[in-house]
Parts: structure tokens; sequence; C-alpha cells
């Protein structure tokens, strides 16, 4: 028995849906935006984990993809992705020795370096092992999380470039500071050509001390099909623009017309005229909360009604305000408030077209986090 | 190559470990603590999922498990676990049909009953199949999550009743809103003394109906061994005991030193004196944050480093407080403030004795959340 060619209905519940002709759209629109501006789209594929997703958006002319994680880029590689950007510092022996074996077996490989420790190490082993590998230099946008500080990014360059075995490409930054301050379409724009101009500002640095800077990448979900032509990018890596969500919408990213993930949840009690129970808790929903709105999920089909609480197994429904009353049994989508995370507790994801079941996909590099 | 044999730093990060010695030991001291008070351990699973972790429980004397989900029973039934009990309303055709099939191979099976419907539907199915079902009436005891209202639990027990197919064996309640607001032994005592007393009555008031109440079950982790002879439960279903957290520490149910579960962490980058950023942020630790002590992650062997700031693939350990500072590349084990999230995220949980690593085992029911 498949579930494929079955109506969405029949899925059981809690469970991950994609609604593909939303999915499509979302990816052609922001593909050819930034096509159109003359630059290469590199998504990140920590949104989705999915190879048959990456293979779409390699489809729509992505030029590779971008991976937090050795384990995903291994799974996508497996996938049949041949350029492929890891985008984290990364550190130890394991993955020092992963990192070679993945670089044997995929076409383009690069990553982000952002210590001397990271760099000197993975040149260690690539030189040992006899290979090149080409390394971004990723700097703090001020978005204060990871990245060498601006005024130490030079003398930082300099260094990588004396190692034996590393080729400096190009600088990287996640500037998402600008991107999510911003509220609305004409502030997003701004927020796009700010971080254009702050990350080509290093490359200049770096590019006016000799180093050949070729990619400069930048990018965020918000900002994805908003760079103009000549923000000073070569490559954008955003990887949630594929599915958008509730914080999108609320930024105004997208209308919720445009959110292609939902979970699919079932009513399994009605204690209160208030209240509805279903399905999908802190394990099917995740903890996170509305950065903008106040909750944990919309059902886009019963509007007001809002998941107000959750615990593992059961999320609050209050309909309080809903158009109409849920009754037990019924199944419902829900919107979560951030796809990724959401994304994350599921093994299996439901490909639906106009409300059948066209294909179920493994989210392959689920779990796949060192 | 195996991991097994080799010392906790060989273990690539993130990656879940669970202190063999210290679990053992909890779930010696509570289940012998809840035998001397004449009752039964039906432990919840949902926190560890492993079905490894349920027969150390079973071997412990536990009379059976508790799940939470149907896929979770499923797999703890291949597992060799004989006595289930599923302790949430199923609805809907897929599950009943699932739960048929599950009562077929496990030799006792028992669900949670609070609405007709569902009441309704597993008995059609296992009337159809010439099965019998026993179910467990569950009353809100006031957590105001599920359950029917005490003052309608006779009416629906009496209509339960007299349905073909199902049995009446008991009543169980989820009364955690008395340990949860307990603070150190002599409350949470109290609070497992308070939870005894509400759910025994709502036995009794079914008993006083006619209804044959044998089973009587309460549980949660912070009252844990602290139920006391003639408390008026026969059975208790307490789950993270095996494990503990940051949340159970700062109600006071163990001390950090009886603490089995944390997340060995790579630190990765240190761009600031005050800040070291670990590669676990939410899909490493969840985005779980203490209920009482604000954090998202303690370092027990750095005491005063804590991580107070987590996206997807990082952790910022504020280091301003901390006993040493952090050096890139070191592994450090973190203490999340909430074990059950926490683990939801990993496929595999790492058994580690003395510092060597004994077992390795695939937590076979994340992700069965159906």
């Amino acid at each position: 028995m498949t579930i494929i060619g079955e109506p969405l209905n029949a899925i059981d519940t809690p469970a991950l849906v994609v609604d593909m002709h939303r999915m499509e759209e979302n990816i052609l629109r922001v593909h050819r935006a930034t096509f159109d501006a003359h630059l290469q789209m590199r998504p990140h594929i920590k949104s989705h984990k999915t190879p048959e997703i990456a293979q779409m958006q390699i489809a729509a002319g992505a030029v590779g993809i971008t991976c937090a994680k050795i384990g995903e880029a291994e799974v996508m590689s497996t996938g049949g992705i041949d350029d492929i950007f890891i985008a984290n510092s990364l550190v130890g022996e394991t993955k020092m020795r992963r990192l070679v074996a993945l670089a044997k077996r995929t076409p383009k490989l690069s990553i982000a370096v952002e210590s001397m420790e990271a760099a000197r190490q993975a040149s260690d082993v690539f030189d040992a092992a006899g290979l090149e590998l080409e390394v971004m230099i990723e700097i703090d946008a001020g978005a204060g999380r990871t990245g060498v500080a601006p005024a130490k990014a030079v003398a930082f360059a300099d260094a990588v470039a004396e190692l034996p075995a590393l080729t400096i490409v190009g600088v990287m930054s996640y500037a998402s500071h600008f991107a999510y301050t911003a509220r609305g379409e004409a502030e997003l724009v701004e927020g796009a050509a700010r971080e254009g101009e702050i990350i080509s500002g290093f490359a200049e640095m770096l590019s006016d001390a000799g180093h050949d800077i070729r990619r400069i990448s930048g990018g965020s979900t918000p900002t994805a099909g908003r760079y103009q032509e000549g923000c000073g990018l070569t490559e954008i890596r955003s990887g949630t623009y594929v599915f958008y969500d509730r914080n999108q919408v609320d930024i105004g990213a997208a209308p919720m017309e445009q959110v292609a993930l939902s979970v699919l949840a079932t009513v399994v009690a009605t204690p209160t005229p208030e209240r509805a129970i279903i399905d999908a808790g802190t394990k099917g929903l995740s903890q996170q909360v509305g950065s903008v709105s106040d909750g944990y999920g919309w059902l886009p089909e019963v509007p007001g009604a809002k998941v107000v609480k959750i615990n593992d197994e059961h999320g609050f429904v209050d309909v309080t305000e809903a158009a109409r009353k849920l009754e037990i049994g019924e199944k419902v989508r829900v919107v979560p408030p951030r796809a990724p995370t959401c994304l994350n507790l599921y093994d299996w994801i439901y490909a639906v077209r106009d409300g059948v079941v066209e294909d179920v996909w493994r989210i392959a590099a689920r779990g796949r986090n060192t």
C-alpha cells in the first residue's frame, strides 16, 4: 500500500507536507530575480535537508549548494550534487578525515575558515593527501556570531594564504541583522543593498591586500530575490525561500499564499469550546515561537485559529476568534513560525500537489548534524 | 572502525552521550523507592525512545512501559516489550488499523480514552477484529491539557463501558502542575501526595459507579521515587528520571551529579574573550530554554560557563564567570535544560562508562511520531 496518489487527508499525522506548486513557484521566482541581477544562487540546504529539493534548485539554475555540516554535505554529494560549500568552521581529527574523503568524491568543494586553528588543521590533512582545498574567509559583518573581526581580516587572510594546501577564493558573511530587522518590501530591498555594501567592502579590502577574491557570498531568506545588479555580491546563500513560514510572512518577505510548508495534524480533543487539542506539540511543531507574531502555529484554512501553547505531544489551538470550531478527528494544516526548526523534527516530507500526494521524500540529511 | 572502546573525546560532535553508571543508579534508586511504596513502575519512554533503555527499566522491575504514540509502541513492541500502555487519545482510520495490528503482536496493550469519538472508533475496529482492548479513562486533574472533566467522568465511563470491545481497567491523569510548581524535597513529596489524593479520588468515584478500577496511574519526573505507600496510586509513569536535566536540578528533583544525559560539543570559535562558540545550537540542544535557570545549556566541567544564546548550528557560551576559558578544538559536555526535547533531535545515543564508549544505541522511536 502506498500513500502516493492518495488525497492529503489519507496521510497519518503529524506529518510534514510541502505544496509542490508553491515550492516550484518560490524557487523559480527567487532564482529568476537573482539571475536578473547577474548573481549566482548557492542555496543553503539546511532549511530542507532533502536531496530531491536540492536537485530542484540545481535544475532551476543554482550553481551549487551551501551546507552547514559535513554530514549534510556527505548526503548531498551522495545525492548527486557536484558543487558544495560548507559555510562553517570545521575543527577536529574526525571532521578533517571526513572532509578529505568528501573532497575526493565531490567535484567542487569549498569551506569557510575563520580561525587559524581550523585553517591549519584543514591545510595539514589536505597537504598530506596531496590535495588542494578552496576556502572562503568568513568575516563578522556585525551579526556577532562567527567570522573574524573586519579589522583582523587582512592579517588572517595573509596567514591563511601562507598555508600550503589552502586557496582563498572568496569572502563570506552572514549579515542577517539587516534582513531580520527590516519590515516590508522597501526595507528588505534596502537591507539587501546594505548587506552587499558591507560584504563587498570586505572583498575589496582583501583584494587590495593582494588576494584573488572571486566569490563574494551573502544571503538570507527575507532578502532572497531582492538583491540588485551591482550590489557587490556574486552569490546568494538563502535557503528557506523554498518554503517560507509565518516569520517570513510577518517580515513581509512573502504573503501567506506563498508559504509551501505545513504540518498536517489531527484534532484529538475539544475539551472546552475555546480550545482544541492537536497531535503536534514540541515534537511536531518545535518549541519555536514566532519572532513577530506570538504563537506556535497558524491554521491557514481556519482564519483566526492559532496554536497558543504546546507540550511534547499536543498543541493547544485557541479557537476563540476562529472562523469556525474544530471537530475531533478532523485534519488541519498548521504553518509553523519557522520552517527549518520544524522540518528538523521529521524524517519524511510529503510532496502534495492539488491535494494529492505526489511523492514522499526522505529528509536524508536530518540528523546528519556532525 | 568502531567507536566502541574509544574514549569519550573520540566521538564526533555534536553527539548525545549518556553516562551509564549514573543512568543505572537513577533507574535503581527510583524503582526501589517506588517498589518500597508497593507501587508499580510503568515508565514513559518518550523521554528516551530507545529500546535498550526500556529493557533496562524492565530488567529493573518495571511492569511495562508507557508510550505517547503508536509509532513509539510499534518500535518498543519490536524491541521486545510485552506490556505497553499508550497514554494518548488516538483517532483516525490509519491509527485504528495500526492499533489492531499492534494489539495482535503485543501480549498486553492498553490505551487512554478521553472522548467518545476516540472510544467508539477503537471499539469498532477491535470488535470487527474479534478482539478486546483495555482502556484507561483519562481525567483532567487540573493541568488543563487533555482528559475529561472530573464532573463528566462517570457519565463518560458509563458510556465507554457500553461499547462492545472496550474494557475499562483503570484511570489515569497527568497532574504535572503539582510536581512542577514544587521546589525542594519536602514540596516534591507533598506534590506526589496531592497527586495521589486527586487521582485516587477519581478512581473511587468510578469504582462507586460500578466500574472495576484496577490501575490508578499517575507520575511525573520530579515526583518519581517520592510516592509514599498508600498514596492511592497503583502505577507510576515517570520517564525523564533515567536522565534528569537542568530543570530537574533546579526543581530539586536531583543534584547535578545525578544528571546522566549531556551533549558533547566542540568549541569551534572564540571570537571574543567573553564568548566561545560551540557546534550545538537549536539542532543540537533544542530551542528549549530553562524553565527556572535562564539558559540553553550548562557545562558541568567548566563551572560558570553557560550557553546564553543559540542559533541553528551554534551555541554561544558566556565564559565571563567561568572557571576557565575555552579553547578552539576542545570538546565539552553540555547539560540541556530539558532532556526529552534535546534527545528528540538525535538518531544515536553514545553509552559511556568511566569515559569510554561502551555502546551506541539507535534512538529507534525518534521520528516515529504518528
